[in-house]
């Protein structure tokens, strides 16, 4: 059986590159920049006016003059208004830009306005002040966001402020999410006492809808006829197969032999791991991939955030996230040579440190906690006793 | 001028009930769960076999029995099946439900299986193992989850699981996002050297989209019947207008005015902060609210987000977060008496503490940061000189 690391090594290894789309950028939401976006002119493009009020030449206020005739009032957007003569002043709004001949800009709550002058109060004014130089924040054709971006709100009115509204974005895997078990019913009928209903297909799809991914649902009873025509039918027409359950070693866990049948080279199978042990990963011709997770609910909740998350990511070349890490709240014993993923509750405290509190600590796996904790901890495969106040890495589902 | 505090606690007390729907569970994703959860049996609802193998009476293990005939072969989701004899057991799935007249399951790996019986190899057998026992997890009737959670992936999969396909959620407030500007022209075309694009109304628009609020966008140029127009039809069509610009001293600021012609009354103007200080926030008959934010787009995003947001959450009932913390990484130095909304960058340290660094110190609000920083640090109003290593609140935007 391999490691924990070794599976993610063995995973890592077999990223692919789905290529390339163009979205118009209002549709761009959460998918991943494949392009690097350059400011398209100067930002601020003009010197701006950061108040509303007026602006003059500082020599004159340096030399004593305190009343301004108003010469013109500009609005922002409008060709700005020079100054020719000495003692002249120009009103502006905020956001105007300021032409040459101004170098300085006072605002309303420091002037009297009367008769078409401002005249200053008795405050300081220092050259420069209330301008937003041209070029302060970017220069033309600075980088303003690179690819490997999530596109969020912030890049959106970025990209609406540089004019760019078609965005070049990493195109999605077509993913498939197949169910098995015989015992597993449709969630709006009745269960026999001694059948489930299936969660596993709407739990994956919600989660690749994050990432945009439309992904398809099925179930599979347990009849190696029917998984092998559809599994057939997937691997041809899907670059990723999410599967849940089939891949003990029970007499009805067909998947890794019809899998094999159809020629996908199994890479793993079997991890030392609670839970999620019996994951089987699998790819065909260097193309399509294969996730086999176990059936149990906290299982394929584990290995799709540890496994299939971290791939999906590197191959959509997401800029990497730092790993996060939390301060165990409480102590844990678990005896078995297996790497145990903890579902804990994550909470910040008023020292800005992240807290972990295990929602269990006998491995169960009880799917109802994935409803409250935040996370999966990753406790070390060589130990077994975890005391309060060991730091440990997360992985953050929530 | 009220403080952040004030404006918080005023808008706070404007929270509305926009009412109950009901929805099918796979169209829940990021709405607000507005009932309570029940599970609708025992979980597991029988005593559950969690390995491949055999079931047996432990009776006969204690008594040195190591071999057991195979009576049948129950695959889960099956009636199942009784031993009657001493010497028998029954071979089953990862799932099956156990008879009552066995209470342990060894697994394939501690078995020598041939010709139709299972022979225990050298192991220790203990009573009740690999067993998810009826109702551990949870007791029919039990809750598994409360009004005010935020649907999740791993929530739909417990809907599914206890055959919740229709659920009741929060409704959600019809909203306009209206932005103002002569000057702001359309994303597509080529601003003149005094104009800017527009990216107020579609950041405003994307980040409600994470809320599953579908908002109008609207721009209006500074013509005050026009804005009057607008507005009028918006306070009757809306229940939330989400503004931009037109709120500071300039001559064509017409907003506060023109909304107070329209009945709405100001509940403030203005807050000892930077950016954002010129926010009005008024109500109409105690139904429709105006947030009508500063046209700077590092405004926006702060008041949005220290704001509109908590109002949102408070409004649809969402079972509120911790706020987090973050230690300072450098020294900021901001000399006036506004409370300072930072730029923050955020990251953790492998001791799990969450560290700000801040992405500018000068309060200029250069709104290309906004794609690469995480959060604004706020800063104490009474402070001028912030030490790095110091500990403040952070508002995360992503």
């Amino acid at each position: 059986m391999i490691t924990v690391e070794q599976a993610g090594q063995i995973i890592q290894s077999q990223t692919r590159d789905f290529g390339v789309e163009e979205v118009f950028y209002e549709n761009s939401l959460q998918r991943v920049l494949a392009e690097t976006l350059f400011a398209d002119r100067d930002l601020p493009p003009f010197n701006r006016a950061t108040v509303d009020g007026i602006a003059l030449h500082f020599e004159d206020y340096k030399n004593g003059l305190r009343s301004f005739k108003i010469k013109a009032t500009q609005a922002a957007g409008e060709i700005p208004v020079a100054i020719d003569a000495r003692g002249a002043c120009v009103e502006l709004m905020t956001g105007a830009a300021l032409d040459e001949s101004v170098d300085t800009v006072i605002r309303y709550e420091d002037l009297d306005l009367s008769d078409g002058s401002a005249t200053i109060k008795d405050v300081e004014v220092k050259r420069s002040q209330n301008i937003h130089f041209r070029g302060k924040d970017k220069k033309q054709y600075d980088k303003m966001a690179g690819a490997g971006e999530v596109i969020s709100p912030a890049l959106i009115g970025l990209a609406a402020s540089i004019g760019k509204t078609r965005l070049q974005v990493k195109k999605l895997p077509r993913v498939a999410i197949l169910s098995t078990g015989d015992e597993m019913v449709p969630p709006h009928t009745v269960p026999t006492a001694f059948q489930l209903r299936r969660s596993n297909g709407v739990t994956l799809k919600a989660v690749l809808e994050s990432y945009r991914i439309d992904a398809e649902v099925f179930h599979l009873n347990d009849d190696s006829a029917l998984i092998e025509s559809v599994l057939s039918r997937c691997l041809d027409a899907y670059d990723v197969l999410l599967m849940s359950g089939g891949v003990s070693m029970g007499k009805f866990d067909y998947v890794p032999q019809v899998l094999e049948g159809l020629g996908v080279v199994q890479l793993f199978h079997k991890i030392k791991q609670r839970p999620g042990k019996p994951f089987w990963f699998g790819a065909r011709d260097g193309r399509q991939l294969v996730f086999a997770f176990p059936g149990n609910p906290v299982s394929v909740w584990m290995c799709l955030h540890r496994y299939f998350i971290p791939w999906l990511e590197a191959s959509l070349e997401i800029r990497s996230r730092a790993p996060e890490y939390a301060v165990l709240q409480n102590d844990i014993y678990f005896p078995h040579s297996l790497q145990f993923f903890v579902q804990v509750k994550l909470e910040m405290n008023d020292r800005g440190m992240l807290t972990a509190l295990a929602a269990e600590t006998n491995g169960s796996g009880d799917f109802s906690n994935l409803v409250y904790t935040d996370a999966f901890m990753e406790l070390p495969l060589e130990k077994n006793e975890f005391k309060k106040g060991e730091v440990y890495p997360v992985w953050r589902y929530r």
